[in-house]
């Protein structure tokens, strides 16, 4: 009889709890979270077999733990898991960024730092809460494996491979690469796409501006709709790598600015010709994405 | 028996051919393109009865003339049509900016300047070309009637029930207008991510990038793949527009360098939330948005 603490039930807590039951990884589910609405919504739609407020009572009688909070409340976690967890549970986590989530977990943790799995499943939607979960989100999915010094090969081969039975694709990177890879590719866009969406709202024509917006301002901003909390912690714990890319991000503007101040019509056209070779020929990347969606 | 002349047979120049012919707006279409394959893909895929090289040939049979070349091409086209075309026949352009390419127009187009009327059809796709084409690209979707000075009202309303007939919807609005809109809704978006995919392509691990790249990256790049002569041209022709949007944009993104740099959390959350109640609250405008994919 194998028990999942799931801390922190929304969209990816509460999906990994469907997911690893349906895989046969675990045979029942505990729910905490601090939204009460959220648990009642756990309990009605099968996510969880039984929810708590509380930590200490969702942990004491888990074998694996999920912490699945935004990152910055992860540190008060990891401290709460290890007073009360079993000697021989295991704790892995979901964030979305790396070396900060690490060095709490191991600040957190203390000498049950060796009994900590970090992987970063790739995958998610613009809408929050338990009641988007999807037993199914993480199939043909890369889960980001990020082992560090400290932790126990073995007790990350339990994660990868639960992970694995639900049809996910374990890929390991260090937390450093992890980190530069994901501001590019993943956090970056979303501060775009928030930036955007705010600037135009706060013009005075904006209700004129986005009642006309087509597919391509409707694709381009999709991110947008995004958890605020959650992007505002990622922003905040990955922010060395995501300040960096925004800084080359901001000088490649300021060209383009220029450019088309100029009427440079070779530069601008040779940036978006070599963007669109780059998008164009991401096939076997789109057909990951596809199993991304 | 009426005829249309398409110049300029890519993917809107041969969907409109499709979709007016459809409709019964034109019995026959004889398109012009310097491209003698598109030309041979139009004949064989039904979207032209006959195809010229000729401006001229195209021209002189024709009741309505469509000009669907970039817009910086279009100056050069309106005069040769100017030349050859009938005393009665009626000319319109699909171009993405409004105010340039009615002052080409107008230059261009001299005395014959009265039987023009400029709609442009908020559709499209990422993928150029004829083979790209579909008769029902236009259905419920926004077609802007431009109307200015020295137009004849009459004649507009031809061309606006043309398009009414393929199933659009026509919307009118100052050319002035138009281009404020689309420069913050359509064409930023657009420059923003050939921006991102152009800077992450240069990177030194842009492969290992790329390749992680998800289904937030794949949507926000999505228009990223559209075609570079055609979006350059709109970038040097609604210049103005453009160029003050991108200011403000870049005005945007120094306030969330510096809050990510100082770790400045309520302003970043503000910044998110605000974009994320206006980009959920695209209720309406999400229906259009669909209603023009």
């Amino acid at each position: 009889m194998k028990t999942l603490a799931v801390i922190g039930c929304g969209l990816i807590g509460g999906s990994m709890a469907l997911a690893w039951k349906k895989a046969g990884v675990v045979d029942q589910v505990v729910a905490c979270d601090l939204d009460e609405e959220e648990l009642d919504e756990a309990l009605d739609m099968g996510v969880a077999d039984s929810v708590t407020t509380s930590i200490k009572e969702a942990v004491t009688q888990a074998d694996i733990i999920a912490v699945a909070v935004p990152v910055l409340a992860m540190g008060k976690v990891f401290s709460e898991v290890a007073r009360y967890m079993r000697k021989d549970a295991i704790v892995t986590d979901v964030g979305s960024t790396r070396c900060t989530v690490i060095r709490k977990a191991r600040e957190g943790l203390g000498d049950r730092f060796d009994r900590y799995a970090p992987c970063h499943p790739i995958a998610g939607g613009e809408l929050p809460g338990v009641k988007h979960a999807d037993a199914d989100l993480f199939k043909n999915k890369a889960i980001i494996a990020t082992p560090d010094i400290g932790m126990d090969p073995s007790v990350m081969r339990v994660i990868e491979e639960a992970w694995e039975k639900t049809g996910a694709v374990v890929q390991t990177m260090s937390p450093e690469l992890h980190d530069d890879v994901f501001a590019s590719v993943s956090h970056l866009p979303h501060v775009l796409a928030y930036a955007l969406v705010d600037m135009i709202a706060r013009e005075s024509n904006a209700q004129i501006k986005l009642g006309m917006a087509g597919a391509g301002f409707r694709d381009f901003t999709r991110i947008a709709s995004s958890s605020p909390v959650m992007w505002r912690d990622i922003c905040l714990t990955n922010r060395e790598a995501i300040s960096q890319e925004l800084q080359r991000y901001r000088h490649e503007l300021d060209e383009l600015q220029r450019a088309i101040d100029d009427s440079d019509s070779e530069y601008i056209e040779a940036c978006f010709d070599n963007a669109m070779r780059n998008r164009r020929g991401l096939v076997f990347t789109r057909k990951a994405e596809k199993r991304t969606e």
